[in-house]
């Protein structure tokens, strides 16, 4: 059984490495694919995004998941189990909500409760190695995700706040969700959204962020503009991001998550 | 067979990859369970803390770290059998020495001298792949390990200084030892020492650092202070750490490992 | 089998744990080993390098490696055999037959066009995800490369244009091509230039990069010259490298990837 594993842990410390030792105690067959460790710490809304993206990619199998800026309060940990048979694990902080409901929606849910499948004493900081991991592996040795804990609502389970565009005839506001190692600029937008303010390929547009104001070039990929443009373009994931083809265009765009962008078709 | 590895090779050059391919090519049904290439260069005292931490949490099987600042000199290479049937592979410069005794002791220890177990001819420069990962993948694989090399007594080992703190009636003398991604500040203390120096939950302490003073609360988690707090409290691992409630402690104190730390109750 | 990866996605983003997922889907029993994701982004050069120096090191099976400026271009895509059976699927620009060439040449190349080992439709910017992980988990599965698309002459590859070093009596003039974590500088030599120019551990030689010039000694290994002393030696891998004992090269030469280096005995 695949177990797919998602967190803002970073490589540079022992973090992932615990939680994979724990998991191959409990379920020595388990095989882990780390999607990224990279995601910015404590940064929920990225980690579901980028865990919505990629699962389709993925083998089915128990996904889990943590970025949990709310460990040792009292938010929920949970299993849900998706239309489609994936388990997920990880807080109930909105986290794995986008991708269980991108791949069939949510099915079951139970909070994480059941000392027997938590390392006890679980301590306050680290309910990665001490619940999630160990109830994904368990997961993956085939437990009834029942004996997890009490089932909840499915309705009850926290959704994060995903920012919506506002498109009109020619015009749309947006935001940065991610920002990639090469610079790449992922909006909450996609090709729908596009199409419906009348941008298509080939469009001139202006793009606003901040105080500055930018010309750039609704394209197919950046390879179809000229090196150091600016392209509007639909990337791998189906997601519209903004890129520079040769260049860093988080750099020369000066701009982070959660920044509101511009988008303006040039009338000539 | 589980191989689990440690070493300061850092993730942007090859050696970690290199020395999988090594394993997986005398050993292909071994199992490598990455704990961290993340301890900082040459920082054996690190490795070892990291090392003794992590391995309660991983499965049994052959142990292999590498943190080697006197590869290329005559520092012996060894692999050790705990009390508890683990085996360790590794520089003889106290890196092992302090998970081992955690975990039942050093029963056997041998020289890594046979060449038939060696990448030859060895490189001055990386024993990682030439000398431990081969030795490692060889005991994953069932080798008895008179075959590696002479036996040594393992009193004979080279020990860490591990720095010792100084605790009295409401002082504490500590020192730290990591600093992880997330800033917190792991010191060399328990939390017998914290309680021998009349320190609990709730205790208002004072946190001498270079010249700079800063109030601080003992608490179970950094989630029972207000963010912005500083907050001594027992970390995952059993180790007495300082955090800040949704902050960066390390930046903020402006501390790295070695810092010496004065620790006393605020009398009211 | 086993599949090596090697790429300049780094591992902050979700570019390498997408492709596992991807390799999974499709070859559940194959087992990757990363050779490194650390290879600065867009240097072709850089990854060949490191791809021929470790190659031999890992397990003959299927070499996967995408370092690929000219993704959405018109460069091709293709897998290759080489003399000694292993398989290579990259991009076709001059990535993967240095490797190949000291592995045994090439035998066989093809060029990565159908449809049915695609992940369709395919992206202009990822073409990892959606050509080259499947079509090298597709030959970990046992596939014929004459399924992937059309034989290509092995003469008709892309080839790097690497550089040369010049050598002379006393003197060498070559390139800076690879900087690794620790400041060791790899240049374009072997140890057959040093002793071509009468360069043998032990000699005095004067290095110059840009305006500066440094006074450093042949030696068998870092470890052999004085803490602080530049040291010009022979690394793991054959290559001639620059470091400093117990200290960072490229930090002190100011060096990087591409710089000239001068290399002339000192007469005294």
């Amino acid at each position: 059984m695949i177990i797919t594993f998602l967190t803002d842990f970073g490589l540079q410390d022992d973090f992932v490495g615990t939680c994979h030792g724990v998991i191959k105690r409990i379920a020595p067959e388990a095989e882990i694919v780390d999607i990224t460790h990279g995601i910015e710490a404590t940064q929920v809304l990225q980690g579901a995004l980028v865990l919505a993206n990629t699962l389709p990619f993925m083998p089915e199998g128990v996904h889990l998941a943590v970025v949990d800026p709310g460990v040792g309060s009292d938010r929920r940990a949970v299993a849900l189990r998706g239309g489609d048979g994936r388990l997920y694990v990880g807080p109930d902080n909105g986290l794995l909500v986008p991708a269980a409901e991108r791949l069939g929606g949510v099915e079951g849910a139970w909070e994480l409760e059941n000392p027997a499948y938590r390392l006890e004493p679980v301590s306050p900081t680290f309910h990665g190695r001490d619940i999630f991991a160990p109830a994904a592996a368990h997961l993956a040795s085939g437990l009834d995700p029942n004996e997890l804990g009490p089932a909840l609502e499915p309705a009850a389970l926290v959704r994060l706040d995903v920012p919506s565009p506002v498109t009109g005839d020619g015009f749309i506001k947006a935001h940065v969700v991610i920002v990639d190692r090469f610079g790449n600029v992922q909006l909450n937008l996609t090709a729908e959204h596009l199409t419906g303010a009348g941008i298509d390929p080939g469009t001139q547009v202006e793009v606003e962020i901040g105080l500055q104001r930018f010309y750039a070039s609704a394209a197919r990929t950046f390879a179809d503009v000229r090196p150091g443009d600016i392209v509007l373009y639909e990337d791998a994931y189906g997601n519209i991001a903004l890129a520079i083809n040769v260049g860093n265009a988080a750099e020369m765009l000066a701009t982070r998550p959660g920044d509101a962008v511009g988008i303006t078709i040039r009338r000539r």
